[in-house]
């Protein structure tokens, strides 16, 4: 029963693996059709988000089902519940890749505001926080999980820049450029809430470790 | 035991009731800081944000010991897992309510852009959401549910009206009225977010009670 159990387990890591590398290619193809102008490539990922809400209902009833069956107690409890909530952010960030995607249907036949440099830029530190903060479960490393919370404030701080500039250097400058602006900025917005999903589950990560509640907004 | 176990709930119910209301009251304080331009009020809520982020950690605390110690299975299962994922949900609504306590934090200083109308109303559907998705859950009620997320086409209308006018009216015409849009602009997003999460936990619901994948996104 034990060996069977683990087996189980193994594949809950694979689902979860899969759903967080189906995440990670949604924020990059995001990105990639904001870069390209590429409606298509957009409307394509929209349509696409219903895979993985499928595979999100499936890590959840896999979840329940070995509570069920095994009925596991104490750490493996703690580790499944734990990957249920996981398994809740990641599908909440693929809902924020769709979101970038409808902020890019909404530019796509306009002029780009400025070269993108920065919004990238963002969007590569919310990919490696995704699998840094999914690597620190499966690994039980909590001194990664602290390392995904460190790079928090990184992201913020390119949010906020991003922002300013947008509103300072463009939208107060010429309210022409306001339709375009706001959709840039709320793409920076979403892609700084997908890195707060990803301290979400590193707090998990952490709490189901250690039992420390770590809430990183209030230590940063 | 069977009669403990149901004690147990009914102390689950009570904890996520509370849960409920602090995130419904959190709602109407950040609106009534922003209607007031209070920034003692805005501050206090932001402050009190931890005592939600306790009462959570409580609530998923309670799940894994119900589960621990009584290894439910089938039904009181699945409502337990539930009742995780829509503690989950009520903590991000009480962030979103943070959020729009530091928008108005960026506003408190400034003239008012225009009188507030829309906003108070939106966040009354959102309030209203809240507590209909909570009294679904725990009645069990998907009718319920499933008004909850017809509500939300009303709630992305009212945002998209809100967001509409903002731009065409005032952030489009006058580059001096950028600054004060924004926040008003984002807290509408913060709202219709907050229904958003409302929405999940009528899916969670329906999914629990009837065992259907509701993704009222592809539906409405």
């Amino acid at each position: 029963m034990e060996r069977h159990f683990d087996e189980e387990l193994n594949e809950l890591y694979t689902y979860l693996l899969k759903m967080a590398s189906m995440v990670q290619e949604a924020i990059s193809r995001s990105i990639e059709s904001l870069k390209n102008n590429d409606r298509k490539m957009a409307e394509d990922l929209i349509n696409s988000d219903a895979e993985i809400d499928e595979l999100e209902i499936l890590i959840d009833d896999k979840c329940v089902d070995l509570i069920a069956r095994y009925q596991p107690v104490a750490k493996d409890l703690r580790f499944i519940a734990t990957a249920m909530k996981i398994n809740a952010e990641l599908e909440r960030i693929a809902d924020l890749a769709v979101d970038i995607a409808q902020r890019v249907l909404e530019l796509v036949d306009k002029p780009l505001l400025k070269p993108l440099i920065d919004i990238p830029k963002l969007s590569v530190i919310a990919q490696r926080m995704v699998s840094d903060s999914i690597e620190a479960f499966i690994k039980r490393d909590t001194d990664l999980a602290k390392r995904v919370l460190a790079s928090d404030s990184e992201a913020d701080k390119l949010r906020n820049y991003i922002a300013d500039e947008l509103v300072r250097d463009y939208m107060s400058v010429d309210p022409k450029t306001v339709d375009r602006g706001i959709p840039l900025l709320l793409i920076a917005r979403h892609l700084e809430r997908i890195c707060d999903h990803t301290t979400n589950i590193a707090e998990d990560v952490i709490y189901m470790v250690e039992g420390k509640i770590v809430k990183h907004k209030h230590l940063y």
